[in-house]
């Protein structure tokens, strides 16, 4: 049979790639994504389309609100940065503790499934200076889920959280997908796109979408706005 | 300036102690409470009451929806359980990573308050048999907060998890909160209540309480449908 893996998907590059490299580890991916208040919930319409075609079994969107908290540039009317330099400080699109909010629900759905494997498309690199995609967050929260559950005390499994693209570039993400069969035609990444949903080029994650392209030597399948890959 | 602390609050008798020992720690509390789809919801409105008359600062209420994965008699059709013998199985009413949600949340909000500490009244000895009330968890999740947030990236300070009643009794919780002005009358604890909130009596929950206030010697000051102490 079969195993299951609940795969953090947000319709974006990176966790699309995680939802093909689930399969070809041999897993069924069952797709969660989040309504959280993000300005950029354009994304949530797209995956929830795309989830099926790109190998998904079940999607579940959960509704949250982080906007009741703030605290960040996606979930206020504060401005998201452009063309700001990429330097070690932490954005102010950080969502404060938003994976771990994801992890938790990652690992609530899986319990119910009986699956122990949690796939999160996090990246250590062009990490865009977030806390929570560093690898010692990654194994705390492995750590957390296997005492957080009835498994944990009945061991009867393990739970992994497997973040294949940690310590991967964006250009080596896209080879990765690029050799899976991902078409990235079918993802999108901007933290701010215009309300018909075209990327606009100059967030972080668009530069570092598109400097990933020019560095695999790959030409990337969307329309932007504008295309800027300086840094 | 006194320091502020998000205490996890369900209006129940132990998160209303935990509330009343955040205080006296001089800690000025911020009170955050779950709509997840659990049956008991009547416990929500008197949360919302009774928040700020035990002394919360501000009181989140926050919606999610845990009915949407079920796995629990709490939040789904299946029957909560009435005079089980309370073994050390885990019993249906276990919510699959509740606790982890719950927490994720907390440190989210304190996180964008400022605050570091967070309360929970978890219990370790009349815990119900629940993975996520034992200390080796409330352990891993403090590790895992100060990996998953900015503070911990800029160790601008430390995260607490406080976790005061893990090693104690119901009847020894009962007379601390006794000690500290609790007023038992503003709190409830039934997984099922009936529609106008009257206590069950013969849920684990309620036979704990009752048993409780038996062992410390007190009277519980809400009224019941059925008092049944005995196990």
């Amino acid at each position: 049979m079969t195993k299951k893996a609940v795969v953090l998907y947000s319709g974006g590059l990176d966790s699309t790639t995680c939802m093909a490299i689930a399969r070809a580890d041999g897993f069924e991916p069952h797709a969660m994504s989040f309504a959280y208040g993000q300005r950029h919930s354009v994304e949530l319409e797209k995956a929830r389309i795309y989830a099926p075609q790109i190998g998904a079994i079940a999607h579940q969107l959960v509704q949250i609100d982080l906007r009741q908290f703030g605290g960040s540039s996606l979930t206020s009317d504060q401005e998201v940065p452009k063309d700001r330099p990429m330097d070690d400080e932490i954005p102010t699109t950080y969502v404060p503790a938003r994976n771990t909010i994801f992890l938790s629900f990652a690992l609530s759905w899986a319990e119910v499934l009986g699956a122990f494997d949690i796939y999160i498309g996090v990246n250590a690199l062009d990490y865009s200076g977030y806390p929570d995609c560093r690898p010692e967050y990654i194994h705390a929260f492995e750590t957390l889920a296997n005492l957080a559950t009835r498994a944990g005390v009945e061991k009867t499994g393990h739970y992994r959280v497997h973040a294949p693209l940690l310590h991967l570039s964006k250009a080596e993400i896209i080879r990765v997908g690029q050799d899976l069969g991902v078409d990235y035609g079918l993802t999108h990444s901007c933290y701010d796109p215009s309300p018909a949903g075209i990327a606009c080029g100059r967030c972080d994650s668009c530069r570092l979408r598109l400097k990933g392209f020019a560095e695999a030597g790959l030409e990337d399948p969307i329309p932007y706005e504008t295309r800027d890959a300086k840094n």
